[in-house]
């Protein structure tokens, strides 16, 4: 069987890049995906597989019986794209200006769609469900997952699978990691609301920038004093915006920045530090500020056995070279939503073009990948579904 | 001889705020006076008063020699307009929007033209010569003293005065002070230059705003520490622009001040003290930086023995009720650089609006003043110009 | 009269170098100047004069009437010494270890008793009454001066004039100043009551020593953006104690200083500011403190009028080659309590022993005087005093 | 053969215990343990095992030669104790005031005995050569483990084993971890050379209280900025002590601390950016400072192999009730040099007293362990040994 299956997805590689090609030629924004969905909904309808649109927004879930009883596995891409001004030279470069598939999105769907077609060709063999999720929005918070799950995209679900083409890891490459393998990425704001006047005069204000600085500085101490040194943090001012003629102390100060961590009670007491910390150092100076925390996207937190389940499913596969233990990564995915519901787990599959010195970066104008990905990453996918039955 | 002199500046009370008026509806910006400079020079010439124009810019100054010998005594008044949309409603307010005499050259220009239209009458009688010193750009940096002094309008005096008519203080005083009564303003810029990246990755970065906030805060300790108590000093920063997508690492951060003292070796220890504590703010952070230290105008610092006569003089002077030693005020005049090269002094004449409950504060666009107070200004300079040759 | 003064000071100035010296060699520690009270009292008691002792404690008032109608003048010299191992080579060393007459006070006083014997001689050609006040524990707060006052020291008192003789002003110096010529000192102490623990384990603690050092940081700005420039303050952290292993987390810190200034508004603004900043820095800690601010002795303010008088008289007596107006110095003197209740001044002599490089500070074991000081301040004081008859 | 050792090890349990109480009696400190090591010496010398005393100091090593060829294990013990007064209530308390087992070394010590004295008896059946090594001096730096490699314990050594009895984990407990599992920790001390003065004259000072909080403060952006968020450090200040009276300026002050980390290229930017902070910092403020940086043990990295055979040789064992990863701990071991020369692995063993709610932590005075836990270890570590020949 897991012959059959690497042979059908090398007999239709060609077709995954052509499908790819195409996706990438017509990038959609994220809850922007009317066209994208469509051409899914389409690819599925025409091989006769049962398909769903507009689940949970624009998102697209296919599912494939096998004739034998078994478990449901569900498998998931996403399909949206960044706004970013594509600067390939590629011949499938985006026809549309400021829209791209910088992220490899592209690629995921067109790996997910042949695998789909492949199962579909093997379903008098096989044993169990397989839900293919097609997922809209991960770009963009509050992501599509959220909205899919909600309406039902996971129902009778027993595990779910999933990966990301990762430019900077070689190709041959499947990093796994068992816990948090992507971090939760939060943002937040503060205006330090002094009380501004003549630069010669600091003692008629309350000057925002030296409050908004005392701030900064204050706040370093969440990260090296209050977190466990055994949990990994990241508290990073983004933007600091006090713009006043040279000799006026300032009215008001705005800060804003991004907050990441792997353990939601780290998350929720980087969230509270913040708040003591702003409250305490405008008390200090006797003036009030506005503070705005904004949740995004949970840490992507891996199941033990499918995780281990998954790599040794990934050794059985010549193309897989580099089978390791993933470093987390401090960026976040809403895939994270999947596992809070459901068993599974969420690797990397080594996407770095070839002849590349250094990679160009996911959502850089010039990034890319090497299409081969798309059939390790089908390859990994489809047998550790099939294996799931075992 | 005094009463004479106040006689004859009653008379032309009127004509007085004719011309205060006049200016005050054609204000024009720092060194571009050519309309008003050659209102003053017209006005000096049909009177028959030796003037010369074009003194180190659009300077003018006039000459009235006494038939008996004595000192030669300078009197100042500035007479350019600042960049401000005048929001008043009075009947002769600016014709030309954005500019406006917010700070009361107008009037210092008509005191002054009426003074020595009334020492031109006196001019049989007088002892010694009078140099009108009408003085272009004083808002501006570098100011137009300097440049008058260089094209030799000091030349051959012995003492100077110069007032402000100020509208913090009410009608009727006079606040002189012996030493410093304006602050040096200079003003400084630094560039942090960090290294930038991703907000998940603050190990790879040199953070911009981490560092800018760090040096706000090292900086004020040069007053609380390095600076005598005894002596005044104000280091404020203005501005803080690092301006960032939050979750962007900072790759540089710009921050920009003012920085005020009295005394040129407290000027210099800010000035040194600012590069010290930057470099080594930066060396800790291990990055580059660009420091721009610009000075501006010194200290206006009385000389002792003009500013108690200066003060007698006032005593004379019915006008003037509340005769006091001033505080000093951390704004700037380039008065300072008579000072540097004649003895003499500067002081404050009340100018307050009648019924006002709180006075607009100079360079604001609802600023006025008391006309009467450039007829008390008038009286305290003339009788001090007479008197010194005493 | 004035010459008569003088030629009797002359006269006595012998014995008024043997009191010193021989209050030098035996000083007595604030509050406990059992022996030193005697000796005054003895010494006024042989010549007759009226004196009382017991006064708010060890003080000692003793009264001279003139034959004629007039004014009462207060003259004051105060009598503790310090708890300072002296280290000079001196014939008339202290003769008690661990306390010596370091700051003059043995000096004041013979001046004083010298004084008085001579107004005493001269009381029946005198006008008014002279109360001459030697206080005693000036160097200890809350100081002997405030306990005297209650005890009435001042009744019927109109004016009252001090001096210090003053090592770092050469010899001929006369140093007078209206307004503030010495601060307000006051002592606070901070413990931060934070939550030890293991150095490995931050996340567990309040880390005490963070805490604290924030709280000095944080303490600049009060100088540096709270206080108006135009003031003078002071802000010290004299200690700052948390003494761990080197792997333990500090579970409380005490931080310690002194806080001058010359305007009672400042004084209550620095007050109240560190209160605020301490209670900001530690909720942004999460953590309690314990702060206790003492009030020292106020600024010494003199009044106008007599302190342009006491320049006058100086100026009629030889000696007095330096009169100039004083910089405030920003040590204490419960001097300022008797110019809360009547009108006087407060001024420095030049005391500053003869063929020195650099004269020992005051406090320092090697400290010394020009005991012809002595003589300049009798004469000084003495003049002051007839004259305020005029 | 396991089933024998087991026996064995049961059948010698209350030797064990009574090995173990007679070592808490008799606690020697760290580079003084004499009678220690002779006991050691004794105990396997009445045996007729091969034993060699004054390895690399007081260390001893033991040797057991299987008949069978094979690899030659090796297993280590510490034996020193600490320095704290005992405060329970133990029949078999420390007999030495000052001196306590208080971290369980006396436990490890009897556990190896025993198992050296089970292999003895088994060693006609055993493959290969047991190195049993009785380390003196764990608990202090340099520490012992580094002097008996050098001394050649480790020589023909193949793999190595050893485990820490764990007051804080449950009886059953076996916590394994591939990579680091225990920190490296080093200590660092800076001397801030400032220039003293009067508490009232910070301009002729260099406040070196503020400039050390500065400091505080300016590492904390170490741990928060410069480490890879994914990687762990801890920077902990455990003294600052500037101790002067409240109105005295800092001459000096000192500050020291703890820093440890698990992974070596993190340690590198510790101390590189411990070094250039403070320089940094030190320039800004124009004063000198002394660095002393010493690294103590590097941190213990378990070889993976080893450590995923130790965890399936625990699983064999019916007392490992809880067998699972480790949280790395950030303490140190000297353990960790073992491993920088041969294969290995050590691991934690559950300690915790029974009917304790919580346990009293290692180097507490009324510490103590579940002797239970000595027996789990000899298993599980004899099991290991015997199973690594396999």
């Amino acid at each position: 069987m897991k012959q059959k299956l690497f042979a059908l997805l090398e007999r239709d590689y060609e077709e995954m890049i052509d499908i790819r090609r195409y996706l990438h030629q017509n990038p959609e924004l994220s809850f922007q995906e009317i066209k994208t969905a469509a051409y899914i909904v389409n690819f599925y309808k025409q091989l006769g597989i049962e398909v769903k649109s507009g689940v949970g927004g624009n998102g697209v879930v296919a599912k494939i019986k096998g004739e034998k009883p078994g478990k449901t596995v569900a498998l998931r891409a996403d399909f949206d794209a960044l706004p970013i001004q594509e600067e390939t030279n590629l011949p499938y470069k985006s026809l549309f200006p400021g829209v791209m598939h910088a992220c490899g999105h592209d690629g995921h769907t067109a790996t997910l769609l042949i695998l789909g077609k492949v199962l579909h060709e093997l379903r008098t063999e096989l044993e169990g469900e397989y839900v293919l999720i097609h997922q809209h929005a991960e770009e963009l918070a509050p992501g599509g997952a959220i909205e899919m799950i909600k309406d039902g995209c996971l129902e009778g679900v027993d595990v779910i699978y999933g990966t990301h083409l990762w430019a900077s890891l070689p190709y041959g490459a499947i990093h796994y990691r068992t816990g948090p393998i992507m971090a939760a990425a939060d943002r937040f704001e503060v205006v330090i609301k002094g009380y501004g006047g003549h630069g010669a005069q600091p003692h008629k204000t309350k000057d925002a920038i030296v409050i908004g600085s005392q701030l900064v500085i204050n706040l370093q101490q969440i990260v090296s004093r209050r977190v466990d040194p055994i949990e990994s943090a990241v508290l990073t001012i983004g933007g600091f915006v006090a713009d006043n003629a040279f000799n006026v102390i300032a009215d008001s100060a705005k800060i804003w920045g991004t907050v990441r961590s792997f353990n939601e009670d780290v998350r929720d007491l980087l969230e509270e530090e913040i708040g003591r910390i702003t409250k305490g150092t405008c008390i200090a100076a006797d003036c009030d500020f506005d503070l705005k925390y904004e949740r995004g996207y949970p840490a992507v937190v891996n199941h033990r056995d499918e995780t281990e389940f998954l790599a040794r499913c990934a050794k059985e596969i010549p193309e897989n070279t580099e089978i390791q233990i993933a470093n987390p990564d401090m960026t976040g995915e809403d895939f994270a939503y999947y596992l809070q519901h459901v068993k599974g787990t969420f690797f990397f599959t080594g996407a770095m073009p070839e002849n590349v010195e250094k990679p160009y970066p996911h959502h850089h104008p010039k990034f890319d990948i090497n299409e081969k990905s798309m059939l390790a990453a089908a390859k990994t996918l489809g047998l550790a579904a099939l294996k799931s039955q075992d």
